[in-house]
């Protein structure tokens, strides 16, 4: 049985399968699995993600348990372990989890037997959105090959930026960050580029959320100043390729990262993402959940 | 595309087949959309309303995509458009929404393409409230013709009030209010009348909840000196004509707007709203969810 | 029309007749009610009992009515009783419950008409962990019949206690009690053993979880101390019979009741029971919800 817990574990052909199912399904192939049950334990606040997984499953014909941390057992003080082993023993056949510790799966591993996927752990990954992304590109390009990606942002606490930059090189892509000092991730062997070069050079720009929940504080500069510095301003989003398009993980801080009124720009492919979002996933539960089913994963 | 966002949008016809297909719900008639998803937006606390177009999604085969401000991106900031938005990109064919801000949804009508159920917007309106009540007042009258209705409490914080006042007086129904001062709303065209007047003289006793919650100490008398001055006491309701009845939207302040043994004495028809707030809200998702589907409104 | 509240209503031939039903669905087979609504209202926090009875709704073909408290009425002062009459008034045909007050139903059975399920009341019962609890041990030993079983902890507070107590003797079992002085409830007949005494002789030891969050500072021993002298320590698991078994209802503290590694050895059915519970639960509701169905119940 397989899981899905970082995009490093997945090969070129495990992400081509996915996205290729993911666009059938946009086609309008449809699928069904019946009589499943996936679980959702979501330690952290979610509304696309979690909604996509919830629109997945419908799709899917799966069935869901409910969980939230406020009013269940962990209030008591229960560890993830013991609740995944719970959610299992009640006859969930996969497990979807948020979780803010980095790569907490690693204490579920060895005894979980039903799936797991990842839907973002911490500051560590978040595969299931970089797979998305991926799509978003591919539609858009027909290729990886020498696109061109900026990520910008707050790339030391993404674990968007994580999982996207590792995917998109091993793909092909040309990455690069563009980041304030104090949020530029030095371990990661990416070159950072100004925001102005960024517009002027990339095909996708791939703008964060500033995290406000993760830092408080930690920039002193106001919303103006860090659009202006940072974010995409109207001149900016001039100032980019005829072609190149706009992605966003969402939810958007209008107004600091991005310019109000450039979130639906006609470069922007933001809601066409999370669109995106649900074929992605109903790939991945499709193929988790299938009789023998498993993701194609690079060898250990 | 349609949406149903204030009774004052609806025709008479257009409020007629909605009541028309409730009650053929009610005599037995089942309707079955399938394959279609609602997204539940309640920015604020709700049993009743939430529950029952679950309860109406359930039976029209429709699949619910859950969603709780507390645990969503609403934390991280996330503004009510960007949700919306949000839940059309995941493919909701419909979204139902409860929000603290009056006429929430003038923010939403220019890009959102779904039909948009207004389940309560600040002290605005209350349409499906107002739509069943009406429901349960022509079951038992055949007629709105010259039906005299007062809706008595809190009229200046109840969308409850605003919404029913407008459309039983548009129905032809005689409509008055009862409150104490602090809680009028001049700015209404309604005579007032006490709760003496009131209850010897009206078909329709219509109570309204004492909402504690919007107006934290406004008031300064006891629950026993609201309920003497202006709830429905035993006498009062042995004043009551014989044939009138009573309703309330509820939740039920017991003691307080009404004496607690009244909720479910033989003119109260409390539970029973509540029974075709069911049908109602069944017959409002399949008009808007059928291919071409639209509600009758008034011209503009 | 029955309810499940309390083990004691249960007679024998009920509670055979539910591991019996319990039984057969573990063995395959299937059972499908349709077309019917549960509705859930869980006025504690719950992981296992809340997700086991979706579970089992779910494999029923039963749809669910959700609710919680913070984003409910119960906001606005809603009584439980009217809150259950509204689930009612919506049409849900069986409602579950677990509420932090002491057979909270008792204000309920005169004028709710559909079937209330007990999901834990207070520190009163838990009549569905006992079914799911003596399923586990029956599986096991085929009898209940002079097993020797120490329910050890907190006696005082847990509503497990008391259901199993009652029922396991009332089926043969020979009941003791485990606890340290301030959680006795000497108003029970049970006789008290020491822990030592307890795995010495049990085929059957059911730990309880020492509920912090009912009695905070209560016990002013260290976790290292109560593991020591009241919980399982590996020492003591050594000193168990052979065939003997573990139970606990979980959540579980590791470390306070039962030292970590213990909770998934050999001798424990920990996991086991949450799966017998999704069966039991399917049992119980499949009972419920049939056409004249009940429980069979002791003479009154």
């Amino acid at each position: 049985m397989e899981n899905l817990l970082s995009i490093k574990d997945l090969s070129v052909k495990g992400i081509e399968q996915i996205l290729e199912d993911a666009q059938r399904i946009l086609d309008g192939e449809t699928k069904s699995i019946g009589q499943k049950t996936a679980a959702l334990l979501f330690y952290e606040a979610s509304t696309r993600t979690k909604m996509s997984f919830e629109m997945a499953a419908h799709r899917l014909g799966i069935s869901l348990l409910g969980f939230s941390p406020e009013t269940s057992s962990v209030q008591k003080g229960e560890s993830l372990y013991d609740t995944v082993k719970t959610v299992e023993a009640i006859g969930a056949d996969i497990v979807i989890i948020r979780h803010p510790e980095d790569a907490y799966y690693n204490q579920l591993q060895q005894n979980i037997t039903i799936p797991i996927v990842n839907a973002g752990d911490g500051k560590g990954e978040h595969p299931t959105q970089c797979l998305l992304d991926l799509l978003t590109i591919y539609q858009e390009f027909g290729t990886f090959q020498n696109i061109k990606v900026v990520i910008a942002g707050d790339i030391l606490h993404s674990r968007v930026a994580k999982s996207n930059a590792f995917a998109l090189r091993k793909l092909g892509a040309d990455v690069m960050f563009s980041a304030p000092s104090v949020w530029k991730d030095l371990s990661l062997p990416y070159d950072y580029v100004s925001m102005d070069e960024a517009v002027e050079n990339c095909d996708v720009l791939m703008l964060l959320r500033v995290q406000n929940e993760r830092h408080a504080g930690a920039s002193s500069m106001t919303n103006e100043e860090y659009l202006a510095a940072y974010g995409l301003t109207t001149a900016r989003e001039k100032a980019m390729k005829k072609n190149s398009i706009l992605l966003h993980p969402a939810p958007i801080n209008r107004g600091v990262e991005i310019e109000s009124h450039l979130v639906e720009c006609d470069r922007s492919r933001i809601f066409k993402q999370m669109n995106n979002g649900v074929a992605v996933r109903m790939a991945i539960l499709n193929q988790l959940l299938q009789k023998g089913g498993h993701l194609h994963v690079v060898a250990n």
